[in-house]
């Protein structure tokens, strides 16, 4: 895509530009979800604190116990400028609030949100994360898991909504393939830096996303993930969706982590159930038994959790409507008794009915004329399959 | 069993004998769950209604709408003393409202609760069902319906709880059997006379829950049944237990008009989730997104529903604990990063959980100290599985 524009944001005037660069210098001293030095870089500004840093001078309190010595030392060599022309070269760029591109939804993390985000992709992140919803769940997932992670994608891309996933194997890259087959919208979150080529084996994967999508870090170029950058990346999943849905998650997943993030956050939790014998079931399962989350089998379901009332349409909860769903109940109670293949007589029909049989023969009647029955020398049989 | 002895009951005298004979009778003329007839019986009497009926004189207020000839027809020339010799000679009895063993919590049905209950069997029904569980599902269940419900029924039963069902095919007869299996006890609630063979394929399985357990049904010997007999049979189930635990259903299955029928008697309903794929689990899927319904996996989280605080043991949400559980984060997330092939050094680690490597080092030794992982020649490994 076009390289964003740098707007001259909320910090106002050229500042704006010192600022970015500022925060992109920082983004490699920080561990994602530093609530602390978020908190200095808020109440003093990003630029004021490189320059303290980069002059030797003292750090501000809220950053008292933290080691100067050891920002210098991760600060090293690094240019800023030279990682946001890299980011420029890729068709990207690093995003900070106060852009016309920052997904507002992210400043519900406070100070623990990102300093800023490196994004590569054809379509802009805000107006994609406005209507997403997280699909997640474990790497080792079962075929049910890949199945399922790949169907609910697509069919929530085709509804128009955007399917958010951290990019690793298993049900994060079922889901993003789910998204992109339909030619939907997809946006991968990485715990590692844009330029990294992590998971290996969804190198091209990564490539198509930010073909098609997006790709999004708060990490820096080369950065490298860790356990703790991968948990760290799941609350911007959490913050950035309205909701998340764990698709197969086993006791101990980082998925489950994703969702009670999100609820944390007032996103909303989803679960989609599988065999109770399924141990990659077994954590969606626990989940699903905690108060406030949802199970959800299809997209329309997640939809109805997630949309926005009257935009999105709620979904039948007891599946596809069936003809004669609008009789009456006595009506309904004679029509489950014609059977759909033989034939039953009137008086057979009303006594399994429990109903006089005049009544029933009216029903009956009733039940023809809507070509839900048919009548046949042997008696009534139902029309279709039950 | 000993033929249940015929206490004076709660209407005292020997009016109590009268009543228990007209109710036999009257069990003939009604169908099950007609409160007005049931009003009727509480304000008048089974037996001064009965002897109306039979001198042809007028219906009390409450049967204003209803046939009284009708009535006598189906009364016709059926003996009700010959009914309670035959429950006597099966080893049974025909139980009424104030015998020691009328199960009380039927009495949350009112007027539409059963005249009498037919009952056979080695177990006396009152005690049976006070820790009893309904499992239900639906006749045509899966391979995985049979499975989930037999072993749910063995768990229960062997932690003391009584396994209610329908004695009907499918999720029910696997329910019974699992019961019976561990030499637990189960109830079979019928939907026709207690001495009508069905379903035909349950003869024997029938007969020997009338060995080992109880089988029970509010309507008279030779009774058939029907759809509408099966409905109101399952407002018995529902009444009888603690809660309903729905493990195969489709969307339209009976199995949810029994656990909608719990619900509104108080009762917990709950679901046993499978694959989203399958069409027998669908109902149970629409059911668990309903309010109040919880998803259950295992026999522990049921008791955890229906059971009596203290009496019955909560079991953990978060699966079965594991050595580690107790420790501090910053340690767990170390013992995260030790893999459980190959080894890390002590600075890869500190690195992959973002700990400082001094602290790190200690925490491994704790962890080393504790067993859970070990210091080979190529660093650190965890102990076991992970």
């Amino acid at each position: 895509m076009e390289p964003l524009p740098w707007p001259e944001g909320e910090f106002g005037g050229r500042d704006a530009r010192a600022e970015r660069v500022a925060r992109a210098a920082l983004s490699r001293l920080v561990e994602p979800g530093d609530a602390a030095f978020g908190r200095a870089v808020r109440n003093h500004g990003a630029d004021r604190l490189l320059r303290d840093l980069r002059g030797h001078g003292t750090l501000p309190v809220e950053l008292a116990r933290r080691d100067p010595a050891g920002y210098r030392v991760r600060l090293g060599p690094h240019d800023p400028e030279a990682d946001l022309e890299l980011i420029a070269e890729l068709g990207g760029a690093f995003v900070v609030p106060g852009d016309p591109d920052w997904p507002t939804q992210l400043d519900d993390l406070g100070d623990a949100g990102p300093l800023g985000l490196w994004v590569r992709g054809a379509v802009s992140l805000r107006p994609a994360a406005l209507r997403s919803v997280a699909v997640v769940g474990s790497r080792a997932c079962t075929d049910y898991g890949t199945y399922v992670a790949g169907t609910l994608a697509a069919d929530l891309a085709e509804l128009g909504w955007t399917v958010v996933s951290g990019g690793a194997y298993g049900v994060d890259g079922a889901a993003h393939r789910g998204a992109l087959a339909v030619a939907g919208r997809t946006v991968a979150v990485l715990a590692c830096g844009i330029d990294v080529n992590y998971p290996r084996g969804h190198e091209r994967l990564l490539a198509r996303i930010a073909e098609l999508g997006t790709v999004v870090t708060e990490l820096p170029p080369g950065a490298h993930p860790t356990r703790y950058r991968f948990v760290e990346r799941n609350r911007v999943i959490a913050a950035l969706t309205r909701g998340t849905v764990v698709v197969e998650a086993a006791l101990r997943s980082g998925a489950l982590i994703s969702a009670r993030r999100a609820a944390l956050l007032g996103r909303q939790v989803m679960g989609v159930p599988g065999p109770i014998g399924s141990a990659s079931s077994a954590g969606v399962h626990a989940l699903l038994r905690e108060p406030g989350s949802v199970l959800v089998t299809r997209a329309a379901e997640v939809v109805e959790q997630v949309g926005l009332i009257g935009d999105d349409l709620a979904p039948m909860l007891s599946g596809p409507t069936r003809p004669g769903d609008d009789l009456a109940p006595q009506t309904r109670r004679i029509l489950d008794v014609v059977p759909t293949r033989g034939a039953l007589s009137t008086a057979l029909i009303a006594r399994e009915a429990g109903v006089a049989p005049a009544a029933t023969r009216r029903r009956l009647d009733v039940l023809a004329a809507r070509e839900l029955v048919d009548r046949t020398s042997k008696g009534w049989r139902r029309r279709g399959g039950a």
